[in-house]
């Protein structure tokens, strides 16, 4: 097949907001790229806004994004594994996905951008710029996969945050999936209200409609990450009630200090919330040989994650005729050294190389 | 005093991020204003920001803005009314300060704009076009100060949602005081969390800091307001608590269809939510007769809001030496007749005349 000429191929199953989005992100990038989805009408309307090159499946994408519902993903993208290039996702959910596909060319991702709007109408090649993109590589992943689905996310124009699959289903529970249904019922709730009183909704002022957007986006999504995150989402429920129990004590009984402490360090958090990573001004290597043993690079980017330093690109540089080489992962300069000290007292070789 | 010349004169106690922007929205609206505030600095910045043309107190002023926290309020307003203009608040909670101030010359407020900005540097002149304003007239308020306060909060850009003080309390439980309690509660659990973590919050989401944002709010004035408002507060958080253990119950069961009934309904009402009432092209003045009882401009306007006719403008038409008079309502024409309807159902001579 010599379609698509020199340009780097890649496919895509499911073509919604994200999977649209992706496609129009890959162009963008210079790719070629061809989709498929199991909705002929949906598929047609992503060619003509320019998803992809072509419909179909390409047997020889390098890379391939599953981007159909959580329950759907594992073996559509057993199916695309068959063929030998690397695969990922984009659910919300990770560690079933991760656990089902058992695949050491499987990386599992999810970018974590999104708006109210669902379906093919919302996507838009800009959607991951500067957005967090998650990746919960293992400790089967092959190294090259990995860092391969890395660089391509980066190009995409998101921030890597790689994390343990089961990790990120927990930490998503709190940041997403609860608040969720927390501004479905505080929505639903204002339109009970609403029946016997017409005015609640005209008071109701940019606050509530911040706090209720996402109450807007499409409902079905949602029953599957509530099947596939249950447990996860049972605990954070349980603190968030637990939590507004709490409150609930401090304003029955007037107790303005405890109620101060309470919001300060909402306020104080909220304000500290970080705004994209951007582009640090200077960049270094950080050079880490991989010792005989797998899972080297999952190890190395989730420590990057935990401490907060964003990991720009993954290469996995083999030593001629050796099984060994070398990671190179790119970094802001000014975390450069902390993150290979945090290496070398986990045991590892590390060096940082200026760019 | 021949200060202010020909313009319309107005006192403001207060300069915060409302009193403030009260204050240049006034002055654009060609008003002459005298501001006092305890902090002297605060007072000084917002003469120069051009809140007030002077500092001081306007004996003679027509209509006085009180913009104190809620606490402060009553004793504030009931000074202000030594005087014999009109006055008004603009406190969040209402049924206390107006059984507190308990005056016919008395109107209180609610201006439901805001930001998570706090203090001077976030007042705008613009800050009021097109928010609701709730006023809260009782039986015993004067119509003449009622019809005032009503004709310069339109002036100042926002639309009039007249609602009972007990009644608008418990609404802005529903859509203001308890969703910011909820979102303090979800960012202090995020923080929680983040101390473990630090991914959490990089994994924060468009759709986390749209329902956290109120949280990045001045912590001192919720104080006042869950003291002022404690008995709605706690009916809402109980009705939440109630809901959220539903859905929690719901995801632990794995009902989908129960959920997605829950995320329909929300969905449902987050897409109707009004987006402000606008000018409508064609208006209409609504007249009504004025029997011989008090109270009846607060009950049309009342009458009004459940409707959710938007009364764009009111005033008091007395006839020569008659102790009755005429109200005139502006109204959007096409629903004028269905007001009209609703007035002589309810036993008033009402009466339609396109403008």
């Amino acid at each position: 097949m010599s379609e698509g000429g020199t340009r780097r191929r890649a496919g895509l199953v499911g073509t919604g907001l994200i999977g649209g989005s992706v496609g129009l992100a890959l162009r963008r990038a210079g790719w070629h790229v061809t989709a498929a989805d199991s909705d002929e009408a949906s598929l047609e309307q992503a060619l003509d806004l320019g998803v992809a090159d072509r419909a179909g499946v390409d047997h020889d994408a390098e890379i391939t994004f599953v981007a159909v519902p959580v329950g759907a993903a594992p073996e559509v993208a057993r199916l695309a594994l068959n063929d030998g290039g690397v695969v990922t996702d984009v659910g919300s959910v990770k560690a079933p996905v991760v656990r089902a596909v058992d695949s050491p060319r499987f990386v599992g991702g999810h970018p974590m951008a999104g708006s109210e709007a669902t379906g093919l109408d919302g996507a838009r090649a800009d959607l991951f710029d500067g957005a967090v993109w998650v990746l919960t590589p293992v400790t089967d992943t092959e190294p090259e996969a990995h860092a391969l689905v890395h660089g391509v996310v980066r190009s995409l124009g998101a921030d890597v945050v790689s994390l343990d699959p089961v990790d990120h289903d927990r930490l998503v529970a709190m940041v997403s999936h609860v608040p969720h249904l927390t501004a479905a019922a505080l929505m639903g709730l204002a339109a009970d209200r609403a029946r016997a009183d017409a005015a609640v909704l005209r008071l109701a002022a940019g606050g509530f409609r911040d706090m209720t957007r996402i109450a807007a986006g499409d409902p079905g999504i949602w029953l599957d990450i509530c099947d596939d995150n249950r447990d996860a989402i049972l605990g954070v429920l349980d603190d968030l009630l637990e939590s507004l129990q709490g409150v609930r004590g401090l304003v029955a009984s007037g107790d303005r200090t405890g109620l101060l402490d309470r919001l300060r360090d909402a306020q104080r958090a909220r304000r500290g919330l970080p705004v994209g990573a951007g582009v640090p001004d200077r960049l270094a290597e950080v050079r880490v040989a991989i010792p005989d043993r797998p899972g080297e690079l999952s190890a190395v980017t989730t420590l990057a994650t935990g401490l907060d330093v964003n990991v720009l690109d993954v290469e996995v540089a083999h030593e001629a005729g050796a099984p060994r080489g070398v990671l190179i992962l790119v970094v802001a300069s000014d975390r450069a050294e902390e993150f290979a000290a945090a290496l070398s007292s986990s045991g590892r070789s590390a060096s940082v190389h200026p760019l």
